[in-house]
């Protein structure tokens, strides 16, 4: 036990300053010595507290210095600080008064894992999917700078966008950086994090004058910037002044594309090093001048993502998520054995099929291993495109690839595949092209919450021509899918998948392909002349819920069918037809929005004349956004259980649903027949 | 008559080399100078055609002699030519096997204004929408590397993507161009046709020189461009090398951009001047090696938009989309005196608006004048933003703008916003700021086709939460749309409204705010004790239609009601429930598709257990897409007229809609009273 790291509120004095900060003005008179020791103990509760946690460590480390710097030279909350994607905030978070709830992050009811604008005055933007910080800091430079022709208050704000090296490469980023000439557009500090390169960047003195003088009023016009590099050298210094001007040459060359761009390209400086970071802040932040005549500015810094934690920056990937660990060992706590993943098994599914046809070729938008393509990378490299965080891009090329007679999986998460929406629309669907969307982290995702919740898929596919839309209800079902889009050369098909693990049902050893548009039928009531009893139909992998839910209305006496409609698009209308006819009611069940599958079983109905006679309920996410929280908490509040599903069977048919649930409880743990 | 220009048919002669082109195949034999005149004849036969029809002439002349150089030079079709947008693709469709039916452009059952793969094997990627041609180019390349290893006739193929300087500036091709590395990228050359210059380029034989030797095989290694050419001068030139030398750094300079994201780049270059482009695209397509050892081109042509009609150089957009013109005075027909456009009425309300409210903002994404906000840019130029073709960073800049409480307008096409819709549900809707989207071009739009049509905003907007979703039923009721996003601050809002002009209904002065969610019966029932005759629930400008068929079923004794229900979400649930209740049948009427907002209905319905009373059909868009043709006709094949809303009610209450509809339509003919 002595060997476990103390928290903070039980050794106050292993954080001394951090415990004497709780809003980033705590900070503004501490000298630049103390903000390094801040800095330090800032890192060791981020490590601490995410160790209880779990969560992305490995980000938020490579910003801790950043974090302090610009927060103690910045007016924040009245200056915005924009963290992009979001997940590197947790220093953020201590820093702004989240301090005593960080042990809270990703729990349930705890902080978010990304910043968000209900949490904080001091999170002006939320975010989770990347690359949007330059257009959102953008838009408030610009408003800034219109409120500040009437209202003083506005006339000195800031803004600052920090953005990944990963991220800027979205198209979204070069967007905005391509509106840079708005007026008020000076307002903004882009500080590009670069921790794609591991090796340190150039430290010492030279280096850090060269930070100073580069970003210092003198210099921001950065058009003779070399030869001024030369000229303004310290007596002595004359010698080195040719090294210099290479230096700055390389420099002027490395921000080039940013200076085309618009930007006054100051970098690269080492993102650890407060003794570059504080002043060249300082001389940013007091930039001479009106804000609608300055450029807006790139600040380059070198950072290293899992920095000062030993066993983070050993790590492969530098503990970018990690589960809880062990602070002394690094070690993280162990997932229990458990099914295989749904990622997992489409990788190893899509990997079988490859070997089979070699016209098979896979696209990720910078998530390998998320999507499960790393396994299927290693065995046909030729055959595997990661193009970058370009999900636009991603999908028109797999168009591209399809027009040539390859078959093209594009793995794209649900929430993600948002950003092709037009590139599905018009350059997959309207051409009638043979691309597949795997589609991984479909419905409700746990921990990280309602930003990454795939709850829209299915309406935005779905009102689609040509496109066929399958769920699969478990993992063996999945390999099925797999099998059924590889053979599907006609026209486009998408598949849908939770997160997390499968029901851990047998795999079968080949996937079969399926009949496009035909589900099946998975508990049938008995045969009988009248319309009578529940029908239930369930999309996707909420077929177990709706099992047990056959479970509980049994045990009341009803007559239970049970299907599985395998498809969202097209309908089994045959299949739907038939339970119409021979149940009371039809529940449908679904893990997305309304006005996706079970809209169009209606839609289907109502035009056979067959809606008129059968009683529907559709069950699917509720029209709201669900917080983070286990995911068995998450399909309770949205009413997605076997009990709600019973529930809304027994309310159609009038039978007191309450009485009727209590009862059927009881019967649960009873064998039924 | 005799003033008029023959067409090709009547007078053979004056095109005598265009007559012998069928298909590319044809030209490739011909002299440069043949090629010369080829364009000359394919430039008159583009405008004559043009005349008839109108279309996207500006766009077209610009690339004639791009046109000709591409299909003498490369082995179409097997050589794929991608066009970005396709609106200029008229000479290429004269050339490619189209040029019986190229009077035919944009017209019912005619070919297409945009370039389409089921016309013609010409055709490799279908367009409309902007930016998508290097990533579909980039995708067949790839596909053409791969099949290459194993099938020979895949080996010595190319993919040539022309593409604007306009669309060149969105993210998705930003995207496409950083993934450049990719295996086969070499077999790809990108033509950057800019004609924003308008501006003359260098010509003479020494910048044709120049261009020869900047693609030739000895120079695709660009690092020591600039010295070689000083070096490989030929003799008498060295006193102009330095000149050169400083040219050749422009040069550079110019491309870096490209450079940096992995381009070979050449240019600029006359793009009118067949003596260039003849041999520079020889030289691309010999290049030597490997193309997995290549790198992809990047050739910049200046152009000139209208080139060589006199009309259109000397209009200030170039005939950018014209009416049906006189060849020889360019002038175009009037449109018919009638009612404004929605569009207008749009551009009109904000500018009212945006006088008592000076936090209200606009936001466009190069559409200044097709979203109506032409307007607005001149009487508020410095709230009015037009942010280039970048709609991601419109909505998310919008967004930022917003945070700093502002009311931004973002105007942006239906389909277009397609190109946004991460940023809408992420940026927007997630963190519930007041962003207001115009949605112009909702519903079937004409002669653009089914690329253009806004089918699926109900669907992928309604299904999120915290927006409201409008769809104003007249140019009237727009007024009164906008007046309510105006005042809207508390969430996102966004109204939908048709291409074309209004129904001629007065405008009101001053737009009333409308209490959110709130629908209104335009035409109610006579009041009665049980439940009969229908109700036609309509979203959106169908309620003409409505009203028309409520008056065919009036005809026939039925009772019917008619509300309008104003908005898509949050839907006026007391007006349902009442509809539903007092009437048999409940027909619900949207531009869209299904699974929107009767969807959206019979879900209220089925959980408020009133579905299981009432005979409801939604009739919506069908689940295809729709050609080009007249929005009437668009609208019949849609099956959203009169008399098929008249046919769903009876067809629903049992009655024999066909012999309904002959007595229907009797009845029509005659006053009811």
């Amino acid at each position: 036990m002595s060997e476990t790291p103390k928290t903070a509120t039980k050794a106050a004095s292993l954080t001394p300053l951090l415990d004497r900060v709780t809003v980033p003005s705590d900070m503004r008179n501490l000298s630049n010595e103390q903000l390094r020791q801040l800095a330090d103990e800032l890192r060791a509760e981020t490590i601490n507290a995410v160790s209880v946690t779990g969560g992305h460590l490995g980000a938020s480390l490579g910003v801790v210095e950043l974090t302090v710097a610009l927060h103690a030279v910045f007016d924040t909350p009245d200056d915005r600080i924009i963290w992009d994607v979001g997940h590197q905030a947790y220093p953020h978070k201590i820093l702004t008064g989240r301090r005593d709830r960080i042990r809270t992050l990703r729990q349930p009811g705890g902080l978010s894992g990304f910043t968000r604008r209900s949490e904080s005055e001091y999170d002006p933007f939320g975010a989770a999917h990347s690359s949007t910080s330059i257009s959102a800091g953008l838009g408030m430079a610009v408003a800034q700078e219109l409120r500040g022709a009437t209202e003083p208050a506005y006339r000195d704000r800031h803004v600052v966008a920090v953005i990944g090296d990963g991220s800027i490469s979205a198209g979204m980023a070069y967007e905005a950086m391509n509106n840079s000439s708005a007026p008020g557009a000076g307002r903004l500090i882009v500080i590009l994090n670069d921790n794609e390169m591991s090796i340190a960047p150039p430290v010492g003195a030279m280096s850090a004058y060269l930070s100073r003088l580069m970003s210092s009023r003198k210099f921001l016009s950065l058009r003779d910037f070399a030869g001024r590099v030369a000229r303004r050298l310290p007596p002595g210094m004359e010698r080195t002044a040719k090294r210099v001007e290479e230096h700055a040459r390389g420099f002027v060359t490395g921000g080039t594309l940013f200076e085309e761009m618009g930007f006054y390209y100051v970098g690269p400086i080492d993102g650890h090093n407060l003794d570059q970071l504080l002043p060249i802040l300082r001389n940013l932040r007091e930039a001479p001048g009106e804000a609608d005549h300055r450029q807006p500015v790139l600040l380059h810094v070198i950072t290293q993502k899992g920095r000062g934690y030993a066993p983070a920056e050993a790590s492969g990937d530098k503990y970018h998520a990690v589960a809880k660990f062990n602070v002394v060992t690094g070690e993280q706590a162990k997932t229990p054995p458990g099914p295989p993943t749904y990622t997992k098994v489409f990788g190893d599914s899509l990997v079988d099929a490859a070997r089979a046809d070699d016209r098979i070729v896979a696209i990720t938008a910078a998530m390998p291993s998320g999507t499960g393509l790393d396994k299927f990378a290693k065995t046909f490299p030729e055959r595997f495109f990661d193009v970058g965080i370009a999900e636009q891009h991603a999908v028109t090329f797999a168009a591209g690839m399809a027009t040539e007679g390859l078959k093209p999986f594009c793995a794209i998460y649900s929430t993600f595949l948002q950003r092709a929406y037009d590139q599905v629309v018009h350059d997959v669907v309207l051409q009638n092209l043979p691309v597949r969307f795997a589609i991984d982290r479909a419905g409700l995702v746990g921990a990280d919450g309602a930003t990454h919740a795939g709850s829209f898929d299915i309406n935005y596919l779905a009102c689609l021509p040509n496109i066929a839309v399958m769920a699969p209800a478990d993992e063996g079902e999945l390999v099925h899918a797999v099998a059924t889009a590889a053979a599907h050369d006609s026209g486009p098909i998408a598949f849908r998948y939770p997160r997390g693990n499968g029901n851990g049902v047998a795999l079968p050893a080949t996937g079969e392909v399926w009949e496009i548009g035909r589900g099946r039928i998975v508990r049938a009531r008995k045969p009988a002349t009248e319309q009578s009893g529940v029908a239930i139909l369930s999309l996707g992998t909420r077929l177990d819920e709706a099992l047990k839910a056959a479970e509980l209305l049994a045990a009341r006496g009803l007559p239970v069918s049970v299907a599985d409609a395998r498809f969202a698009k097209p309908l089994d209308t045959a299949l739907i037809d038939q339970l119409a006819r021979e149940h009371s009611v039809v529940i449908t069940v679904e893990e997305g929005a309304a006005g996706g599958f079970g809209a169009a079983v209606m839609h289907h109905l109502a035009h056979a004349g067959l809606l008129d006679h059968v009683k529907v309920r559709p069950l699917t996410l509720p029209d709201s956004f669900i917080d983070h929280n286990t995911p068995a908490a998450q399909l309770a509040a949205a009413g997605l259980t076997a009990r709600d599903i019973a529930h809304a069977a027994l309310s159609a048919l009038g039978i007191d649903a309450d009485a009727a649930s209590a009862g059927a409880d009881r019967a649960l743990s009873t064998p039924v027949s």
